[in-house]
């Protein structure tokens, strides 16, 4: 496996792997890989010739006030996951190289970047779909990886991608969880074991609404009660938003039918974290 | 040479031409081809294997008010044109075919465009700088020609291949002018005799700029003003600008040192035309 800094020796290698006609598979990440990253790799290793891991935690996604700053980094236990789960590249450049100075151009979207964690992270969908776009202009590639924990990333970059023409299929997989539920993220690190404990109530409240669904609620409005309820009765917990959208317009359901998202965000102490689960009923 | 309609035919054909190891020049257009084009189209015919032409009267980069229903159309024309100038292939979409409903996605950037074309059409590069991107996405062109006339529009589009690493090169071509110095343009079908006698203010206030510094004038307000005041002296011509400007950062020039770009849009009747000089002082 090879560690690239640059964006000009990731573009030569992969020519090279072009011309020999190989696919290519990017699984963008900002590092600190779980279980959640891995079984995208593994995804991308069944299904491409070549697969590039990015490693880059992306300033311009991050609002003021955000955990830049401290967001987790381990690249060498980054770069040995990677390749344990098959990657050939990891790229991992430092921002200078990434970022031109007095950069300029970005990418943005109208409407579906308003709700949710758009809503409450202004400017957060520009920096991502800026930087995925930039790592597709440098990979190019056939397919890319994200995970179904950030379920509104999943859907702006598919709309991105039809709306710009990228030549890319989005693959999405499944969120991973940990054996008592908690979905995994990076930003798990931040917790304290009674915060890790506290954590349990977003995908609890996620499960209990599920189960209400399975027996017969069809209220978004009460379904979405029922979880801002639970969550907030954990004292540990700050709740930011319970939506219960359409999955594809991301358009609050009054009745619960066809693809249905359910997605949270909170603060568990002072860690954001997210979880979501999709249904078709 | 081929007519090409829709996006999934023109990339399968250029994968085709890709896989043989041959260089793609895309020459994007509004169409109403004039000799300024043309100079483009050869330019890319010399440097590249498959030369492919773009003909879109492009939408979104219209402002409310603004010509897009009116700008002037003959695909028959701009094929045998395209034709006779060494084109393979030009791409003409539909509206419906190059936007997907409800598209949402766009590019856009700070400052650079915030002043010239930009202040007085808002939206506008924005418009440009989307459908440039996904034509590069469409064609993922090697080579890219634009025209020196709109010389914001060239810098911009450089701007935004070097901050979204668009893996492309873009090549610049001078203003062709009609033999009386009327910057060509397809907005020029639009201007009945009178008004076309009139529009050589344009050329000829950008002219005697470039004789008075040559003559050693090196104050940029002056420059400025003079090209004001001799357009203004024009009945059918209403000013929308003149700037003196750093050919590569579009910020004003009190001293006119180094690359400068002297630049004007005026509406001539009820048709706006732009034109510039670049020098080196």
């Amino acid at each position: 496996m090879k560690l690239i800094k640059t964006k000009a020796e990731l573009r030569d290698m992969l020519k090279e792997e072009r011309r020999r006609g190989k696919g290519i598979g990017l699984v963008p990440t900002m590092g600190y890989l779980h279980e959640g990253h891995l079984s995208l790799v593994k995804k991308a290793r069944q299904e491409n010739e070549t697969v590039v891991v990015s490693i880059f935690v992306n300033p311009t996604q991050f609002g003021e006030g955000e955990d830049y700053g401290t967001y987790p980094r381990d690249l060498n236990q980054d770069t040995d996951r990677c390749e344990e789960a098959g990657a050939d590249i990891v790229f991992a450049p430092e921002v200078e190289e990434m970022y031109a100075q007095k950069s300029a151009a970005f990418v943005d979207m109208d409407r579906l970047t308003d709700r949710l964690c758009g809503a409450s992270r202004p400017g957060h969908f520009r920096g991502v779909m800026t930087v995925v776009s930039k790592l597709f202009n440098i990979v190019r590639p056939d397919r890319a990886y994200f995970g179904q924990k950030d379920a509104q990333q999943v859907l702006v970059i598919k709309r991105m991608v039809r709306d710009l023409d990228f030549d890319v299929q989005i693959v999405e997989a499944p969120i991973v969880r940990e054996a008592d539920g908690l979905a995994m993220s990076s930003r798990n690190a931040y917790l304290n074991p009674t915060e890790r404990a506290a954590a349990l109530v977003l995908s609890r409240a996620l499960c209990g609404a599920r189960q209400r669904i399975e027996d017969g609620e069809r209220r978004g409005d009460v379904i979405g009660f029922d979880i801002a309820r639970q969550i907030s009765s954990e004292p540990l917990a700050d709740l930011d938003y319970v939506e219960v959208v359409d999955a594809k317009t991301l358009e609050p359901l009054r009745e619960i039918r066809g693809s249905v998202l359910i997605a949270v965000a909170a603060r568990i102490g002072s860690t954001r974290l997210i979880d979501n689960i999709k249904l078709e009923v």
